[in-house]
């Protein structure tokens, strides 16, 4: 199975307003619940192509028995390993402007997590490696866990020979790519943050030296770049996609993982078709399987 | 006791963020939950001022539990009579802008409510008519409500002699208004939207002529302007208030209510002082018990 780690796990709410104008009253015309958090839409992408896939990290209050009860009716092989706290799950609000298809997003803090239930979590980690083929460590960092966290998970998986993928932002990326993760996932602007550097093969060629075995950085409409021992590729879809980009990110990251035992030109091809298919999707955060089928012969792969 | 209704009861979400801007991404920096809707504010506000007060209406989902708890803390003798639905009960977000000071609203729509729900409700309203001593009836009306809701509800209070006080707008007030409630507390915008006059005291002599035996219109910085059998009068406060005006309509409707025995000028001067020390209040929505005495005396009622 693959693991996918979601430490601040969060109630996604989606709300349509005809046009959001700060400073005055808007009447939500849909509102949308859904499982969130990096590490939970991976999973979901990943189940929903049948790949068996179990979730772990935090969820606790009303919102996190929401997020838990909405898991369970994710279709595909999902096991839902999330440990409970007394803390409660955070929400995110993406409130999406329908005259101008735009969204401004709205991002709780997330619980604070005790020593005791970041002590517990690791346990349970450590004992899902045992059936893992891979794990994703994907996110931002409730309070209360401690900032070199994703350098202790990825040292932990490395010990145990489970490839370990980082898709996170900030200090717990600096600090986790130091523990030297197999392949790490930026986008240009986390890329930049870490490095200081917006010319993205430069910023990928650093962000292996700070200790990634590889970097899939993704780049937007511009696809993926991927930095690693084996060479260096671009891979891009052949004309830039109309669509919401939400998810995209998350979708790259299923790709990569279940094209874990790929050359690295399949490799991409599978995370940037997967991206594009998500762009394509109606719905925010989900990807379009039609669309996944058709791209997949479409992306181009250049060695560089 | 008092009874105050809230058909579209919600789960009230504050963020503050440290400014907003559209089309972006934003870290809530303080986040708080409370029970919300019009009628639970008005019976938070009487409650915390010792009065027995029962609420009714809807509660259904986890939001609905979160609000039913959140009430059970609430301070007073505060009684929860809401009835369970199959429906989620709404959320609303208000958006603080920390820079400005600013406001930004987000309000879902409601519960589906079925007709054997809304017939049950009408069953328990009239049950507790029996014991109140006067009804508010506050707010919007979810889906699945007939938008006669308030008229029935009034001619139910009528009919049984106990004084009934309606806060709401649009075509439920229009329609309440006309089953002739003791009093209708609207604000200026609500008034020009029933009326067509944006010109407080035409308006609302044109809402008693609709059927309401008095209207007391909440005017924001201008205080309070009611028109009634006995007199019009208008109050205000000496110079206004800086603050947040949030829910200063309804502790507005809560000193209408507590003072409902007392002469109109004296019954005006609680609800205008209760109102200003909901806007000198530090958290939105509660009211300011120290700045209520303080400004008691202060507020100066004038026969028109």
């Amino acid at each position: 199975m693959i693991l996918t780690v979601t430490l601040n796990a969060a109630l996604d709410l989606t709300y349509r307003v005809p046009r959001l104008l700060p400073q005055t009253e808007h009447r939500v015309t849909q509102a949308l619940e859904r499982p969130g958090g990096k590490g939970l839409n991976v999973a979901r992408v990943l189940a929903a192509l049948g790949h068996e896939t179990v979730v772990t990290g935090f969820a606790g209050g009303p919102t996190g028995e929401t997020l838990r009860r909405l898991l369970a009716d994710a279709p595909g092989p999902l096991t839902d390993a999330l440990l409970p706290v007394t803390g409660t799950t955070r929400r995110t609000v993406a409130v999406t402007d329908a005259a101008t298809g735009t969204t401004t997003q709205l991002n709780e803090t997330g619980p604070d997590i005790t020593p005791g239930e970041w002590a517990a979590f690791t346990d349970r980690y450590v004992q899902l490696l045992r059936d893992a083929q891979a794990v994703a460590l994907c996110g931002s960092l409730p309070p209360g866990v401690p900032v070199g966290a994703y350098a202790h998970l990825v040292r932990q998986a490395r010990a145990r020979h489970v490839p370990v993928l980082l898709d996170t932002s900030g200090e717990p990326l600096r600090r986790g790519i130091a523990a030297r993760p197999d392949l790490v996932k930026p986008n240009a602007a986390e890329l930049a943050a870490l490095t200081g550097s917006t010319e993205p093969l430069r910023a990928a060629m650093d962000a292996r030296r700070r200790g990634a075995h590889a970097v899939a950085a993704s780049l937007g409409p511009d696809g993926m770049l991927a930095v690693t021992s084996d060479g260096t590729w671009r891979a891009t879809t052949p004309r830039p996609l109309q669509g919401n980009p939400t998810g995209a990110g998350d979708s790259a990251v299923a790709g990569l993982l279940l094209a874990r035992d790929l050359p690295w030109p399949e490799r991409l091809t599978q995370a940037v078709a997967l991206a594009a298919a998500t762009v394509r999707s109606p719905t925010a955060g989900d990807f379009d399987a039609a669309a996944y089928e058709d791209l997949l012969p479409q992306v181009r792969v250049t060695a560089m």
